[in-house]
């Protein structure tokens, strides 16, 4: 902030008015007057804190940097004047009194078994908004429900009398040693669920070494999440490709230099998914006559902060472009959110250092495949059309979604890929208990695995071949027997809308 | 009306009994006692009304022209004295005041975010006779649920890195523009969910560029949707035909003349279907003793209206009679309810500009297959022996009964069909919602139609080729994993015969 | 009764105990004092009734004649002097006034629409007994199930554009004209459901000009079913085997003598089978502790009434018989139950009039696949090994089980079957309504027949061809979508064993 | 016992602490201070019973020899004086009276009607305890449920025209006659579910002429259970291998010499499984913060009894081991827990006399398929490779998990199984009903084997051929229909982690 000028609170309280605008955030103090209409969140929010500290309510759906990123210099008024900013009465309603009691409730985490607990947990005590944001997903929600019911359609074929005194899951990816064949997928908005956002991921993926993919939307700032990294603690980022190309160069070039190991560019998201529980749940909380639906910009602000803030998507980013890639970086490339073999070719033949099998954890094209049907598509077509064999070290094959169990890695890894991403399972872990909450996770899979990599006979990752598993009907998308249990309890149902209710009266 | 005398009702109010039975509709005196014995609908209605203003009762089940085309110019007795006619009392029952109630509450149409949501509201707050009207189908209603969970068996291969910044879902039908691979399918009596009928169908198709099919049995009268039309506005006619030939001529020829562009000829309802669900309501709501199971005629009016007054229909068409259309109209003309590629094949060596691949949204033949389903199998078997490729402008294939998501459409396109027909869905807009219902039905259409366009990375719905699904579970019938909740919340379960309530004492 | 003497019910009522026990049975008196310990239903039941009328309990499980085939004449005392028996008191339980009160609330006829309808209504207002006895079936009533989901697996191919101006579902049987292609089946014990047993089926088949086949099990005897026939109305004789041939031989030559048009010979239970829900009931419905569970035969009397009087059945029935029955009778032979296309096969090359593909209603083998299933096996086989087509006049196929629409009935037909029989359908119909319940059961049928017909584009019974349904997944045995509403809200669920209540302190 | 001392309850009720913790266990004393911690149980629940008699804690989860294996001799004080123990105070909790209270309801076993009745009961009598740890699997319960639903997919091709008179059940078993073609299988922990713990099978299956597989783990000393056989009666010995190849060694020649006439050498459980189920038991019934989760030895205690004190099984377990234990006995040599067909082979290779296609009741590796499945695989390589036919009398096919009917049994032996392991039903069964119980069990499948061999046509074991059943879609893991509703409704759901309660306020 250029204006190191300090301002009292008392002065900020009176431009409290659409004519004259100032919120404080983070004890700074900005005029947004002029930024009203373009806030993609709408005025309506900013407003209600005129004058006012609006920390708190920023932080969870904003990086850091956004307020200065969006605001011109002239604009940032200076620091205020410690403890002086008017109070926001918070009025704690009857739902978050009822919801802070179920936090207190909650289970010790030597009662979590595994990670279907942590959702089951965390649904209860979360915020309703959060829960709704993490847990939505495109249209009837079929594709983001078949990424887990695919694991189920795999079947084991262990092979027994085989010396697993000692077993080893570790790995490489990309050249990078992690202690087991996952790494923790790039997820936006972190803070939604637990102030300290994804830090609590990086933390916990230090403490068990595993690696972390830094998302482009995290609530926590770029620099934030490397600079908590242990040192040798390996970060890849998550970009989504920016209209403006130069911005994209920027942070690429950025965070290369910060050490980032690899660049995971995003495919999938030329526009960001309509998920209607999420725009549901807006209505239930707010009154739905004063939603603004557009501000003077034409964005939809009912269809969710994700959306608004996402604007900044380029939905022109095609093959023609990957050779710039190149000469902007030398991070090994990989595609996220490939769906079909002659993708993953392409992607081959352009020379990239893999691609993620993926539809975005069923949050963009419902009745899109799941990453472990689309895997054995891909290992078989590109097979049968370049010699390859899975897992291949010099073009590795990814898969996200779905995943609830080591045995789901483990099915993943036998059918060819070199690792898997995890993403919903470790917010509900950080959403229900902070870091501690992600480190359990990981102890929980690492359990899972020791156990696991016995009883299928595998030493090692190297032992875990394609005749251990019987994916025959992988494809066939039909009602797997035996139902599903945790997984069904956890799934919130999709509602219709609904008739209004009725005021008591008086 | 030839005769223009002025009769009062107190006048009509004298003739009040079966011997003497004179209505009144729409102003009009008619004398109804030599047509008691052969109305349709049964005498007991039309007694209910004697000497009084039947016009409310009438119009939601009859189109305007009934009562002229089937009384002789001499019964057609004159105009009404205005203001003078016998009140009807209305009551109000509890039931219909609970219905009312809900109406008031219905949620703002902000909140309804896809086709499935009309349908929750119009349960709700449409009268009990229009639902069980609109929803029900064929015996157990296999077919009917089958339309749509066959879409569910249908899975995307969507392209990444392609551009589309732009994306465009206009196209054209029988060379005609839409702005959308869809039209207003025909269904009968739209009074029953709403007074405008069919009307807000021509203005809603009229505001977003879509065409309507005009139903045979519309409640409106065929002149009145045209008429209601905007200047270049494309409508269609569907047809049932009339044993009657020269009826049907006439019919074809007015179409024709005032500007229909094709006529779809219904080829799968020789006879209309039973449906239990609609003929389970009369039962509810009647007192069954008191119900006149055949009249005159034989007909048995217990089957429901549309049964009855669809006794024209012709079910000796046959394949020979086609010669016969096209000498009468120089209309495209195409079958709808084509059910097998035979005679998809049959149609297309007669010369026919296309077929609607139909089972009358499930309400004919039980266990019937789906349009998309049928779909598969015909675009390969005129592939293989005729050499046609699809979509094809010369034979044009259409499917209908199901699609609630612009996802649905896409499949449907991807796998050859030009467009596809919507129906019940805009029924439960509208008769939740009015026009404006069905105005934002098509704009949830739109907003769908541009998400998805992206997502599977095309750009124009040229681009939406074969390999962008994987059918090859299309016809195994199984239930599909994961659930469709919200379509089945919707589905109002059929019921047994159940035992008589007993009456509480006093 | 070889005793004509009138003996006063004074004097009978002084032989009431297991020393001298006399009974009176349709106003005669017999002294069953020899007979308690041989009685298959044991001796309690006798001896409650001892010195008293045992009409009552004894009409709905025996044949009129039973009692004097199993007693020697000498037994047979004489003739009750009218109005004198003593009273035995009939203590009406709430279980059966609250029965009663639902008997009163049967809806209408007009009101049951379809086969389902019966079998609601029936539920609620037969007895317990009877209900347990028709509904049960064997082990896990899997098989049972199956029958009618397997109709659900099969899919039409209508044909449009047909002439069914009129259409005609007559056909023949074994020679014999029938009104539909469908038979009342033989099933045991009906007057449980209605006191007129059987009788109602043969009167409501010959309004409708449908075959009865007459089960051995009947409560009426044979010669009340065929004196109660029209002239010219054709019955057939379901035979149960037994191990006395020469009984056999009687029943045979009997029946042809009557003029019984073919005889169906049961193949599938050379022991009747364990159907628990039937064996549950009977624990509700008495003190288990005073249920004798074997009489001085061995007999396991806890296995229901079905099973003790059957115990004549032979289960060394085999092969090498099949020409004996030839030499005693002209009539055409009919293996009814079998199971496989290798047993028919053997029947056709024994010279047999045809089979029955059935499992005996899923009563006795659980995972015996469904008749229609079998069918399409053996179509395929015979006409492979055989050259024969399907249906054939001099090899006819039959099939049972699970049918309860039209439809149903259609799918068997196109598959190559003559006509199908029906049995539990007819059984609710009776026990809720009696002989009306059964016209009306046929006029269901009739109308689902002409509607169909024309659905399918097949003006007659000949025009229903195999191209006209799709079974190529009938041999899944997968969850069929979507859901059978209306069979699954029938179908009883199958209860494990139970605490003991708790009785009620005073 | 060494030291034969006398001891006075008084003296030992001295050393109560963990400074000196002396308990008296089946009337002698030991002083258990030093081992404490090394308890795999922990030291808390030792601790309880410091100075008192803790036989009626230990009984259920210790053979009776665990104490002496483990103490020192010079630890093994001496005998109590008689009925001068100090008391612990036995508190009846409110869930365990409503237990009792149950137990007294239990129905009598005449309505015991099938195996899955036994279950029924036992979940509602036995403690909750030792349902958790008899009814819970590994994981999500996938593999526990598929076992028995695999069952569910194999269907009956009956033979009719059978002379089945006289059927036959019996067959051999490795050379041995048992009169049906089952087994008691192995399993941990009997007197958990009855105090007469594995004796019970032991007299149970005497008494049915079956043969009983021994445990490992059993409850009752290995000597006990063959003391208590009969003369002539066959057991087997199943054999977890201990690291320590001395102790097997003894073992194995131990029971050789007592006459077991074949060993079962687990091979699927190199780590023994985590049951989650059984997990959340205990902390349900502890106060979780008071579980001590690990001891000096650093076994996680808190999975489970049966976890801890299966620490001794080793690991590197080896196809190269097999000639030593080929050195060690005579006894032919089975392995137990091969799960694919190239195991299977190796295991005929290496001259073993069968194995059991087994996946340990579906607690060890969670989506291991069926053993039924497995099977069909099985004979088929090994009929291709091998030239085998089965069943086979050099190389026997066993399998286990998820029988419940007789129909299972014949299905597996049609498709080449010599004999079926069953072995929860019958821990259900002596859970709910004691040695009766087993009897019972015996007995109802004796019913079943009769019903059953009559009902597809075969007089005797080996008139059951492959062609009578249908597995041709056993591999496809869908959902079968109709569903399994006595095996359904006793499915006892996972529960995830839940809020812990709210204690009532005073």
């Amino acid at each position: 902030m250029a204006n190191k000028q300090v301002i009292s609170g008392k002065e900020v309280a009176k431009h409290n008015t659409r004519e004259s605008c100032w919120i404080i955030v983070h004890g700074k103090v900005y005029d947004v007057t002029d930024f009203l209409d373009d806030h993609p969140g709408g005025s309506k929010i900013i407003l209600k804190y005129a004058g006012k500290d609006a920390t708190e309510e920023y932080d969870p759906i904003h990086p850091p940097d956004a307020i200065t990123t969006h605001l011109p210099v002239e604009k940032q008024l200076g620091l205020l004047e410690p403890d002086t900013a008017e109070k926001v009465e918070v009025i704690i309603t009857d739902t978050e009194k009822a919801r802070l009691e179920r936090v207190s409730r909650r289970p010790p985490l030597s009662e979590v078994l595994n990670l279907h607990d942590f959702e089951a947990v965390a649904k209860l005590v979360m915020p309703e908004k959060a829960w709704a944001y993490y847990s939505s997903a495109a249209d009837d929600e079929i594709t983001n429900r078949e990424n887990h019911a695919a694991y189920h359609r795999v079947w084991f074929r262990p092979r027994v009398m085989i010396d697993v005194t000692t077993v080893d899951w570790s790995t490489t990816v990309l050249g990078h040693r992690t202690s087991m064949p996952i790494y923790i997928t790039a997820t936006a908005l972190g803070k939604l669920g637990h102030p300290d956002g994804e830090l609590n991921f990086t933390r916990g993926a230090a403490k068990h070494n595993i690696i972390q993919m830094i998302p482009t939307l995290a609530s926590c700032s770029f620099d934030e999440l490397v600079d908590a990294a242990q040192p040798g603690q390996v970060q890849f980022l998550q970009l989504y490709v920016n209209k403006d190309r130069d911005m994209t160069k920027r942070i690429v070039q950025h965070a290369e230099k910060r050490g980032i190991k690899a660049l995971f560019i995003t495919v999938d998201a030329p526009q960001l998914g309509r998920r209607e529980k999420d725009m549901r749940q807006k209505f239930d909380a707010e009154d739905p006559s004063e939603v603004k639906k557009t501000g003077s910009d034409g964005v939809d602000r009912s269809q969710g902060a994700a959306r608004a803030i996402s604007s900044f998507i380029d939905p022109g980013l095609q093959w023609s472009d990957i050779p710039w890639f190149k000469g902007i970086t030398n991070m090994p490339l990989i595609l996220k959110g490939v769906q079909r073999w002659e993708d993953a070719l392409k992607a081959y033949d352009l020379g990239l250092a893999g691609v993620v099998l993926s539809n975005h954890g069923g949050r963009q094209l419902d009745f899109a495949r799941s990453g472990i049907e689309v895997l054995v598509e891909v290992v078989n077509q590109l097979g049968k059309r370049r010699g390859l064999k899975f897992p291949n070290e010099k073009f590795q094959l990814f898969v996200d979604g779905g995943v609830r169990r080591a045995t789901d890695v483990i099915k993943a890894v036998a059918l060819g890929a070199t690792a898997v991403g995890i993403g919903r399972p470790f917010l509900y872990a950080h959403s229900a208990y902070g870091q501690e909450g992600v480190e359990h996770a990981l102890q929980v899979l690492r359990d899972e695995f020791e156990m696991n990599m016995r009883l299928i006979g595998a030493p090692t990752i190297k032992d875990i071949v394609p005749d251990m598993v019987d994916a025959s009907h992988l494809g066939a998308h039909i009602v797997a027997v035996p139902e599903d249990r945790l997984y069904g309890a956890n799934y919130d149902s999709m509602q219709s809308a609904s008739l209004r209710e009725i005021k008591a009266k008086l």
